[in-house]
């Protein structure tokens, strides 16, 4: 690996008017904490941001016009104390870059080393230079750790008063994001001071949320270096932990303060405050005792471990492999290989929909992790069985059989308020049990199907089973549900819904009978398997004779057209400007959602099918959704629009870094991430599996020379190269290891002993390519 | 007319634990006042209530995740300050139901008198005995204009001390009621004083809303004819007049206060409050020069007017002879000839429903009034088009063409907060488009169709050309939308729906035709026409031939069934236990919707076929609102299934007098009521007019002997009395009369000169009466 820009994430003092984006883009994170990329000092800041996966304040709805099992609560993503914030004053002036005169300013995101290193120049409006560097890290191997170094140097020739307060500090104002339907409910103050400890260099704050009844205890402890004169003190309110250190700064000198930072939190009712005092003041205590280099150290070993396998190199776009570094860096560092934590649809780097985890994780995120970091996707999967007892309520509220995962939710409880686009999109349950069958295919891991996978599957099963029905067609039907397209809702068999939970039937069927003695405990009888079965090869399958193609869902393809040609670009996104009135009725696609289907059940469409489907919907899709163009990138190189491909690959993989939704602000969008890898290993490396069976069928695009991969394949590391001539597949790590594959559709076997070389297929010639909405093609980078 | 007690509504002792019920039944009104039938003390009260037409708060609405369109504001009835109160004291003791001995009481609805009379004896915790009688009207002559006659005897042989207050409340406490999303939402404390008056028996106070801008002034003054000894005073505050007359009572004499109150309000930025004042004070003041005896014979000769062509005279079923007559009193009493005033679902009775004007009255309410009291259908509609601007730019934010009145609204704005179920039912459009035509059919009234109709209809008409598109099956579609049942949502080709907007865009067509000038002047050219009659001609009548029966919307009649055997009693009203995910995908009908259809239409269908949607539709519908049992009745009668139409004829006539939605002390249910003279008029009677042609087809039902009724039509009166051998008609006003219509198919010419008898016409054969939902027929009561 070159170490070049591609593997940094450079912000300057001419992104200061995009600070917002910045605290996203250098959002730090292990999949416990999440510290976002604000600046030392807290100020200025766009959104501050310090958040413990799964800490929630608990809110109340209210609809005016209320309806039975509309949820009356939802839960809101609220910070921790804030540990991370070093303030300093020069002379008795804060250092604030809105103020004084900044020579150079920069906070670098540096993807190997896991770390965002600032450093600053600053003249202090009374004329004093000081030049600040730190280096912040949360850290990977240990969940409950985070740290920050920060040095001062004066720029002068004399010596300047400084006063650095190293902070925590809770409930810390977060400001209102606007009307928009998207953001964050901003919820005041919700942390209630319950303990705290002040004993100079450490001390430990405890806090408890209200209705949500979470305790949350934060502890510090530093190591100062300050030299001669200066001196230290320290300071404790309910809200905030203070460390002072003061003097005077002779030129040559410097003030350096690392900070040691630990997290936990439990139910009120768990863990009593002393008893969780204690725990993290031992964890920051360790954390310093171990050092702050021996942290940095840790930090890279750990990223040079997942990067082995997760590195995607691009030859000929050095901006897209950046982004795809980029993109997967925060996709590994967003969950965690142990216990059963999942990833918001944010990850932990901002509020945005209010930190709730959507679909995004299964039909998105763990899709990628489970080739890259399994035991992520396990951990991910886990949490959702702990929360199967709250679905399996919220069924019995719909009077549903089985079990109804939240469409959004923090803690397992549905908290999604707009029931025709949240309850109604019962496909997140399919999409679950797809991410344990993708899961269990690429890890053989049959232990997991029988302590949760097998329950996960059932119970899904079960409510598909009872929710569709049985037509004179002879065919099974699910109906009046909602698709991934939200520009529709209320549908009737939805071809996305309708194939998925084909892949859940007999996912289910296929494990009970793998797990037979699990299977009888969870009450699955040959009978019930049959049935999923005879369900499974019967799901309706809208198509449209007439027009060659299938229906996204029935009759979709009757409904009248968009008129496109009315709109201008301030039109979009049409959710803003048009009634769901219009839009739920007419041929206008938010996001992928036919094309989803036929990027996660290929085998169920014909490679013509695919091409004539793929224009047809290209043409009424106008990605007003994050989650679209990597899916739509994937099947626009399947069906041999290489340039398309590419340009809806960028848009995907520049979502966030060029901030293209206008949204980047309110965290990164973890979905449209992990589409800029799925766009290159689906789409150009042509990677499928959706029946267990691993193949490839490469293609690359005009602009890249060459593409490099590795994926974790049931405990191999299968590495994957490829140029205009050649694709290359070894098993770098074991020399005995062996991996089945095809390689465009011939079968091929790969063993540790030596790579197998093959020519690159040819690529369909698909003709010209389809034309995108008016004004809704990507912008096109294909050529350089 | 008999005077009996079908002419009365009689609540007694025995009903003081439903006070609800009787504030709602025994409501006043005139159209522009409504005065809830509280006790004269304004305690015990479950509800109180002084509304005027119109006058209404507003407030904020905020939605889980807003979405574009979503009305932000919503508007609510308040009351204005209550002038009814008149509270007594006896020897210190306030008089209150509650406590003491009551030895008897009731309050009387005078069904052609227009008062509650209400008769006390009261003996007080103390010991002193009073006799209490009030007269309580409000003026359905005089607009402004309401009048109390409260009255006091001492009961036993010694003096009684007496203090008696009669007040003017404003911001009375209003209760919260509970979570039923059908209730109202409170808005504590509405008003804000901004003037008042007081001269000893007269006073005025000037209040305004906060956010709606709106003035309100209340006058009163008085009459006493206080006893010797008896001494009067007068107190005012912002919120409260009161007269106070207070003295010792000998027995044999009586203490009489007369109370005139007069009423109107304004914009804030209108009328000032001073002339608000001067204008009431001189309203009350004439109401009282003129006296409370010639107000209470103004009062009957009005209602004698209108009993003359409202009276439905039904032998052999006395209870719901009053029923029928309670109902027709409601109508009456709820609208106004004069100006441009609408009815609110629960006329002014009650705040259910926030007081909102629902397409109700345009399907329910005024096709009755049309044929009773034709004026007030022509000031509901003029109400409709002083909001055309509102509807205008309700469609251009929906971007739509043409207008689109709101689902619920009191000042004209959309107040639905639950767009599925209200924005979506763009049929409302087409219902008032209905309600226009039938008015100009039974009164050939074309100065209104140049003035206000034509406009109603061109710009619903053109909603519904840009709102539908035309498929390759070669018919003009209606999809996304919701029709009359609400248990379904957003689906296409409702056929209600697609039958009324053919209406609509024909009936435009032809009073376009009529009136070219006026035509023009709108934009209206002949291509425009050309296209609405292609449209009307093309729109979809989805069909299922294998079942042979019609659809409620494309696709009903293979969604999956409801599981009826699975339900118990207490599963009803569905929308409270179960969720719209299940109710909206299945075939349960929440009302009449199919059924309404063959009503509003019926020459869209043949005798066979409604004999067989009847059969059909009857079985899944579950009557969860109170707009169904009446339109169930009209086809009930039609196929021929008379027991079960005059069952449902009772269930709508009793719903409020026998509280059977346990809804009644929010407000009566106007379209319910509306309902009961349908089921008899159009039930028995057969009368229909859908294409402006007068027709009847009679059948009485078991119980009944005798049917008498009177409809307008075309300036005439016309009589219709149905025996079990006769039908007679007659025009009983004008000797030199004609009016053509059709008795069982044949034409008629009735004439001045002399009633025309013909003999009834057999009712054909339907065989067994098709089954209701499990536990969902109505009541039997048609055998005696």
């Amino acid at each position: 690996m070159r170490d070049d820009e591609s593997w940094r994430i450079r912000r300057t003092d001419a992104d200061l008017d995009r600070l917002g984006e910045t605290e996203s883009l250098l959002a730090l994170g292990n999949g416990w904490i999440g510290w976002r990329g604000t600046l030392d000092e807290g100020e200025p800041v766009e959104m501050p941001g310090s958040y413990l996966n799964g800490f929630h304040e608990r809110r109340e709805l209210t609809y005016p016009e209320d309806g039975y099992a509309f949820p009356q609560h939802s839960d809101t993503v609220v910070s921790a104390p804030n540990a991370a914030l070093v303030k300093l004053w020069v002379a008795g002036e804060p250092l604030d870059l809105r103020t004084g005169t900044l020579r150079t300013h920069e906070q670098v995101l540096d993807l190997r080393a896991g770390v965002v290193e600032r450093r600053t120049e600053w003249i202090s409006p009374g004329g004093h230079g000081v030049r600040v560097r730190s280096t912040r890290l949360v850290s990977l191997p240990r969940h409950a750790v985070a740290a920050v170094r920060y040095e001062v140097e004066p720029l002068g020739d004399d010596p300047v008063p400084l006063r650095v307060c190293s902070d925590v500090q809770a409930n810390e104002r977060v400001p209102e994001r606007g009307d928009d339907p998207r953001a964050a409910t901003v919820v005041h103050d919700p942390l209630t001071a319950e303990a705290r400890r002040s004993d100079g260099c450490s001390g430990v704050l405890v806090h408890r949320t209200g209705r949500s009844a979470q305790r949350v205890a934060v502890a510090v402890t530093h190591e100062t270096e300050p030299p001669d004169g200066f001196t230290t003190s320290d300071d404790c309110t309910p809200d905030r932990l203070r460390l002072t250190v003061e003097g005077r700064l002779r030129p040559g000198d410097r003030l350096r303060i690392t900070k040691f930072a630990a997290y936990e939190c439990a139910p009120v009712d768990g863990t009593p405050p002393d008893a969780l005092a204690d725990l993290v003041a031992a964890e920051a205590a360790d954390a310093r005792e171990h050092g702050f280099d021996a942290l940095l150290a840790d930090q890279r070993a750990a990223l040079d471990a997942l990067w082995t396998t997760a590195d995607v190199e691009l030859d000929g776009d050095p901006e897209l492999q950046q982004a795809v570094r980029f993109a997967v860096f925060h996709l590994l560092q967003a969950g965690r290989p142990d216990g059963d934590r999942t990833i918001p649809a944010k990850g932990l780097t901002g509020n945005g929909y209010d930190g709730h985890v959507l679909w995004d994780t299964e039909s998105y995120v763990l899709p990628v992790l489970t080739y890259l970091a399994p035991e992520v996707t396990r951990s991910a999967l886990r949490w959702r069985h702990a929360h199967l007892p709250e679905a399996r309520e919220r069924a019995a509220e719909l009077r549903l059989p089985g079990a109804t995962f939240p469409w959004r939710t923090i803690a397992g409880r549905e908290c999604s308020g707009y029931w025709p686009a949240g309850t109604a999109a019962l496909h997140v349950n399919a999409d679950i049990a797809d991410a344990v069958l993708r899961y269990v295919a690429a890890t053989g891991d049959e232990e997991f199907v029988g302590e949760a996978g097998l329950e996960l599957l059932v119970e899904t099963a079960r409510l598909w089973h009872g929710f569709g029905h049985w037509s004179d067609d002879g065919a099974f039907h699910v109906t009046g549900v909602t698709g991934p397209d939200e520009y529709a809702a209320l549908v009737d068999d939805n071809l996305f819904t309708n194939l998925m939970v084909r892949r859940n039937l007999r996912g289910a069927a296929d494990a009970a009978e793998r797990h037979p003695v699990r299977a009888a405990e969870l009450g699955v009888e040959a009978a019930e398997i049959a049935g999923w079965r005879a369900a499974a090869d019967a799901v309706a399958v809208p198509y449209d004779r007439k027009r060659g193609v299938h229906q996204q869902a029935a009759g979709f393809t009757e409904q009248p057209e968009w008129d496109f040609a009315a709109l201008t670009d301030d039109d979009y996104p049409l959710l803003l400007h048009f009634p769901y009135l219009e839009l739920y009725r007419k041929q206008v696609v938010k996001q992928a959602d036919l094309v989803l289907a036929m990027q996660r059940c290929p085998g169920e469409f014909t490679a013509e099918e695919k091409a004539r489907n793929f224009a047809y919907y290209e043409a009424r899709t106008v990605r007003d959704s994050s989650l679209s163009a990597g899916s739509q990138a994937v099947l626009a190189a399947e069906v041999g629009h290489l340039d398309l491909a590419y340009d809806l690959f960028a848009e995907a993989a520049l979502h966030d870094l060029a901030d293209l939704g206008d949204k980047t602000t309110d965290g990164l969008h973890l979905a449209a991430l992990a589409g800029a890898w799925t766009a290159v290993v689906e789409g150009f490396g042509g990677l499928r599996d959706d029946r267990g069976d691993l193949s490839f069928a490469p293609r690359l695009p005009a602009r890249i020379r060459r593409l490099a991969f590795s994926l974790r394949w049931r405990g191999q590391r299968l590495r994957v190269t490829l140029t205009r001539d050649e694709a290359r597949y070894e098993l770098p790590d074991d020399p005995d290891g062996t991996v089945e594959l095809r390689h465009s559709g011939e079968p091929v076997r790969v063993t540790g002993a030596a790579p197998v070389t093959l020519p690159m297929p040819p690529v369909p010639d698909p003709g010209p390519e389809p034309p995108s909405p008016p004004g809704r093609r990507p912008h096109p980078r294909s050529t350089p």
